[in-house]
């Protein structure tokens, strides 16, 4: 079977197979890994791929350096890490390319590594006829957040705005330069707030990097529950209009804020002071039987929408 | 200036500024990280690249999987991987690809895994125009291996027989089999004579990923140490003429033997019973103003071979 119909996630089903059985890494952003000594660590690994999750023509090489290690941050933050960030790159390109571009994809990271404290510490470059750049990061965690971590009674709540990256890449696209796509171009991994939902007992944790729609989806069949949405509470890019933003919220990527649960008790105003970031409450968790629904002028109905699918499709 | 006119090494020095201070893995085969609480680890990263670093005509999908988590887990014995070996994967393939090789290129993984007790703790997996596999693998270690660590009045030792994965590459290319080419698509990585090494108090260690020579050369600028080696007493591939088997040896990559310096009082005895492989002195540790040398028939010469180098060349 050809690996697009196939689809990522029924490939994702076979892997399976082979994992070691501490590995949540197939199913959660981060494995969690017991290294001894009462060390325990998040690892995730992702690869990003010249012409399919990025396009050198619309961002600087420095701009897409530092959003391959965005996403990898975001994973480690969803995941809760409590101790220092560090990542490694293998990075492939071909022999013509340009050196002073490769630096460039560094510098791009390094300029998030300063923000956050997340530190290089090695790598591999090798020539390729593509340019792909595939990072792992690992940091310490004390309790790793899950997606499977929601439970009945728990409210859903999210950080920041939700599609303001998907909004910034539109007007990149329109040509409105830069300045109008920085939401898309210079994201903000949400680590001082992964860490404080770890610390105070949030229960599942994502983050939003192929829009709310997936992310909630997952957490629902990792947890065994249902949702109920609220679709007027969702915070949405400003200056879009609301048909338009909906849908940049729903299924637009790589906003990286987090979409977590929490019970009635949850210190929200100790997560936000801590997180540094807005948090806002759209919804509860429900029975599974419910599915997941939303609110939507009063009426309740199945909430649909479409996210990314590497193997099956384009953006959605 | 091109990638290919600047080189692998010339890159590398350049990366160097975006480095963590304690990130020596772009040095080393293995970064050595502080994860907190006493907790020690080792990490290496490597991209392998479809018609770059591996040839699907010459080998089977298993065949590739096997060998790319070969060279990603010599990196952790060469370095003193005490811990257990966890590794996540990173895989890019087109969509027409077919699923059941990827799944043949972990079966080939986990072949090894269930050899070695490395554990596959996570992946990705994207769409990517030509294939290739990025593994990152991490151990804990109590006394890293590094490649500085080569001392005056130390001899030089090799573990195993050197050439022999490119010996049977050749057979390979001559189309006698795989039956023929064993030690090339089988190599087993020296996890256990690794952990001893660094257990029994070895100075520098280094993995055979790029033939002898280099990594000669390598233990030599970073310890600030010259060496004699003696000809004579290389363990060469059997079966081959004298004057290829030491082109391979030298320049012949994939061995995943272990070349090490160790003082007067070091247990040799003890690191072939915990290895479960010959080991063999080939030379000592000299001055560094004496450089590189070798002992051939009674005459001590400067010691020349080629490598191979990722963006300047193909294989040496």
């Amino acid at each position: 079977m050809r690996l697009d119909q196939l689809g990522e996630w029924g490939l994702i089903d076979r892997l399976r197979a082979f994992a070691a059985k501490e590995g949540c890494g197939f199913s959660d952003d981060c494995a969690v890994i017991e290294a001894g000594d009462g060390c325990r660590l998040l690892v995730t690994t992702d690869a990003l791929i010249g012409g399919v999750h990025f396009d050198p023509v619309l961002m600087s090489w420095r701009d897409i350096g530092y959003r391959a290690l965005a996403a990898s941050l975001s994973d480690l933050a969803s995941s809760g890490a409590s101790g220092d960030l560090r990542y490694v790159v293998a990075l492939g390109a071909p022999g013509d390319f340009a050196a002073e571009d490769v630096l460039e994809i560094y510098a791009g990271m390094a300029e998030l590594g300063a923000a956050t404290g997340a530190g290089l510490v090695g790598g591999d470059t090798v020539r390729s006829a593509l340019v792909f750049i595939s990072i792992t990061a690992f940091a310490q965690v004390d309790r790793p957040l899950l997606r499977g971590g929601a439970g009945r009674g728990e409210r859903v709540y999210v950080s920041g705005m939700l599609g303001e990256a998907a909004a910034g890449l539109g007007r990149l696209r329109r040509g409105e330069g830069p300045a109008a796509a920085q939401r898309f171009l210079r994201p903000m991994p949400r680590v001082a707030l992964g860490k404080a939902l770890a610390d105070l007992g949030a229960g599942a944790c994502v983050d939003v990097s192929d829009g709310l729609f997936p992310e909630l989806q997952a957490i629902c069949k990792a947890s065994g529950v249902g949702m109920v949405i609220d679709e007027d509470a969702l915070p949405l890019a400003p200056g879009v209009p609301t048909d338009e933003a909906l849908r940049y919220a729903y299924g637009g990527g790589e906003d990286f804020e987090l979409v977590f649960t929490a019970g009635s008790g949850f210190d929200i105003a100790a997560a936000t002071a801590a997180g540094g970031v807005s948090l806002r409450q759209i919804g509860e968790v429900a029975d599974q039987a419910q599915g997941l629904l939303v609110r939507r002028g009063g009426r309740l109905q199945p909430l649909v929408a479409r996210g990314y699918q590497h193997f099956s499709g384009g953006e959605g």
